[in-house]
């Protein structure tokens, strides 16, 4: 992913929130066996959208289930497949992200891949898992321009390694506070006296309030900032999807108060969570030792757990990884111009510099 | 709709559930404004499927929404939209039914409606609400037969008046206890004196158990029920959506309240709401003193309210007209063959009539 | 337990709900390890009212914590230590049953046990649970004269076999439908092949409705039910709290489930979850394999799981298991008169024989 | 209220956190009608406890109750009342804080209290609303010694106009990071083009993380934090109640939306919501126009509504104060020695200066 080598990170300007160390890669793929792979749609004026997706682990998903839970910061937007991961504690196909119009055809390549998964040949029911964020400011949104051919290329494309963060793949067009946002992501590892698990972030942000970053006032030294000139001028509003990985043997329950901790990183950015936003995190372990194997959804059996009183550190991870993950993704994103002459600054380095 | 005339209902064989009296249609649409409309799909050896819509007002429901509460009695299902309804309290747009692996033509359906209205056309975010059940033992479910062409005409099919039940639209390959299930409808009225509200409820049967009507053990005495022989032979699975209309003023909070009262209703059939079962309720009001119209939406409103104090017949109402209408969905239903053979008989009227 | 022996139960007059059988006692107590114990006030006119204790095993539960679930069908209630039990997934303390004034007593007497168990000298923080419903039409409520000493009286009455039931405990003051309530129990055993497992279910019954009885329209032959004069007479008010247990290796999320299919059960007496009415239902499992002993709680640790596929024969065992306690609870209660001359009679016993 | 006079508060040291503006009293009773009340408990060595109590409005309450939305950040405690207010949308009883294992002291008082306003001599059922944290590392809190009289005293203290904070009524004895918590409170005004409401906050403060106010790592630069010495060493425990008013005309869906916010504003200081905490927030509206007087709750009403698309400016409002709240405890609080000789510093005002 070459454009991925270029792209800034928010620790080149020092921006290194919170009091853990990062994984090798600083991104969601320090959790082994994750993927993620991008389709980046720029065509003509208008078209400036995408898809994201992201498999936890390399196997048939379907077949082999991660434990997973979720949670609704403000549930304005479309997630798909929130009821069944909450009913069973799990989900059974990759995550896919990409714009609000577009979730038809997100769930449309997602049931079409599950079903011709090898082995896969008798499924009759598939619980896709979609997340989107708003795109039309900069997006012919309206056009419908993602089609499921564009979700099973991003499917395709999932591989582990760095990610490319910014413009791509479902953050393309998308707008953070009052710059252009994108995909981001990063990781942290919890101490080896409690643990030494990884905690991977992925983010696609498209909302706003008033932005710090690692406790410093961006968003006011800029001069932009919601409610700045005392009205509500949607400064604030917009919507981010959270993805969070981690190789800690978690029960679901304890994977959706990881979940449920994403939008502690995501207050430390700035966001308010306002009313027209869709923010949503989701959580699942790839442990083998929780897997849901056929065997295990078969009939009695064991599976690890990690504790309820020795999660702490994962709770303290997800904050931070969310926290930078946001960071990164405004970082990396540069200026665009789209639909309608619409056009978007990134937020400028060299303020971030100071 | 002229298979509706000829349809036989759960009343004429004695079956009448409850204290409270039904509707002039007892249906659904004994709430004004409700209409209904289904597209059926029948074709060649394996096709056995097809699309309700419900349209809650007629209406721009985009920009004349209507407060709603949603509730899961088992989330092993893929229902659209949940999360926006739960987060701001209503819907806004109408509701399609359709097969577990078709929910993404329901939703592309449902999108390219909602931005085709008339008034819509700076519309760049849709909740789009699909709920689903499996209908893969007769029918062809993975060759995906559903179009957004058949979500749309189901739309504009609909209708106020009597709704045909049975082996129509979602519910025409869906399977009920051990025989063929459908659609079905029922509505009652409180007293006069305790608001003389209308409660009209839509059911896709897809379930199983014990089945029970009016109290009668019927499952038992014909010899198909879950556990029958000691064993859990899936008898007890499937799933089953439930709509439900009123025309009092209700807030999303006591919408909600009567969601969650629907799977009373449905324990009295027999359900347990087995495992893997995805049992949905969705309410909504008609109620023009809580309609959430463009300039209640603005600022500073009134709205009605029939408060938490008054609220217990209408719960008793949702209990009923479900009960019913699962009844009357069973009774309307025909025999099948479909998908590699696989045949499905109707409930034997004559062991009802005993 | 003298009055147990001579107390009639349901099956006597061929009230057995559902397909599967009940355990040797069709108690609660069916489920090893688990005790109760009741303390019954009636003093002069006005006093009649109690505590029930329920045990979910011998030991230490504090540290020996079980994983449990928790539902509410309708919270109008004042149900103790629920935010806990859904945060971690477990409960530390027996429960406790006892009138709606009286929670503070209750936690009280939960406490000072808690603190004094052997082993307990440290312990900083208690979660107790308590359930209770209002019997202020027999009893004088206002007066509070369930005390501390009444709590800690009840645990130490726990005990194993046979659970007395009627007027006796938290049931002694209670009102079910138009008569008197007061405590039930039933179990259930799942087929050997599919588990076999036992569910036990105690009910604290004070609620109402439109009576049936395995079917049977009781309320309506009896001519006593919610809205018989279309009026809205507050007897579909009233509220149930109902304690279920199993020997199932259950993961908390499945506990919870088993809590939600104790309103179906309910359901199937007639309730349609008044407004008036606190309807919650817990969820523990005893199974050693699953107990949150200190070692689990400590470090990575195994547990045992009985999987999402294989649970629905203990749905079906929490419905049917439910509904009988209901009705043992009601064939128990003896007619009884109490505060201001308040009196409630028994269910005709000769109206359930035909 | 002597003490509050000379109490320092955060804004002294330049931490305003927010673009929004404090009302007059920068309190919680900024938000007209709201009266505060606390009873300090410090005897001999080990009693460093006490009691906080909110009075909504200085009416009968019961009778006219106020709407309310509750939100659990991360269960781990001993919240009263939340089911009741999470079905009915309301509460009837003032709010009062106190120590872990004084609950049932503190709901013994509320119903005493209740039961003996004017005007509520038939009332059988109080739904009592207590919160707390616990303050055992400095309180004798095994000891038990607050009393239902002390509740009844904290009830009848509260007043209107400015509130003490600091080491006072519940948060006495309480722990903030690794030093002195207690009481805090803040407000916010919205502007006028946007509503011109007020948002008022008060804390009970005693939990941890990695602290860090209106954006600067206290906590790293005092060398004293959560997994500071790559253990956990706990210092991420404790727990902390918000309680929210508004005069904002809220549904309660709104409220538990505000609810929910509470805890981003507790992120912005450091919390991960650790797996020992009790995080609860509750918010409710003072607002004539939504008040649930005896005639609203009887019949068909109205009632104002300030709808969802206008409501961002009030989230931001709450995340604001809610820091500057948790800021101003920690400021105001004083160090303490206590049971067993356990001694927590106040954090030190000279490195909040620089």
């Amino acid at each position: 992913m070459a454009e991925q080598a270029t792209s800034p990170r928010a620790r080149q300007f020092g921006i290194a929130p919170g009091v853990l160390r990062p994984g090798p890669l600083n991104a969601i793929t320090d959790v082994a066996g994750v993927s993620v792979g991008h389709v980046t749609l720029i065509e003509g004026e208008g078209v400036r959208t995408g898809v994201t997706a992201i498999r936890p682990h390399p196997g048939n998903i379907f077949q082999h289930k991660v434990p997973a839970g979720f949670a609704s910061g403000n549930g304005f937007g479309k997630f798909a497949g929130s009821t069944q991961i909450e009913e069973l504690g799990e989900i059974e196909t990759p995550i896919v992200l990409t714009n609000t119009l577009s979730v038809a055809e997100g769930l449309a390549g997602l049931v079409e891949w599950s079903l011709a998964q090898p082995g896969n040949g008798a499924v009759l029911s598939v619980n896709a898992v979609v997340g989107e964020t708003n795109d039309g400011f900069l997006n012919d949104i309206r056009g419908r321009h993602v089609t499921k051919a564009h979700v099973l290329a991003a499917l395709e494309a999932c591989a582990p390694g760095p990610v490319a963060e910014g413009c791509v793949g479902a953050g393309t067009g998308t707008r953070a506070f009052a710059w252009k946002g994108g995909i981001g992501t990063s990781s942290r590892v919890t101490p080896r006296a409690v643990g030494g698990h990884t905690v991977g972030a992925l983010v696609q942000t498209n909302y706003g309030g008033v932005l710090t970053m690692d406790g410093a006032p961006i968003g006011q030294r800029l001069g932009e900032y919601f409610l700045k000139d005392q009205l509500d001028d949607h400064a604030g509003d917009g919507s981010v999807v959270i993805v969070l990985a981690t190789d800690a043997p978690l029960s679901d329950r304890n994977l959706k108060r990881l979940a449920a901790r994403a939008f502690l990183g995501l207050a430390r950015t700035g966001s308010c969570m306002a009313n027209g936003s869709g923010d949503y995190a989701l959580a699942f372990s790839t442990a083998e030792g929780v897997r849901r194997t056929p065997e295990r959804r078969a009939a009695a059996t064991t599976i690890e757990d990690w504790p309820n009183d020795a999660i702490s550190p994962l709770f303290q991870a997800v904050v931070e990884a969310v926290e930078e993950a946001v960071c990164n993704a405004m970082v990396a994103a540069t200026g665009m111009t789209g639909h309608q002459g619409h056009r978007l600054e990134a937020i400028p380095h060299e303020a971030l510099a100071r």
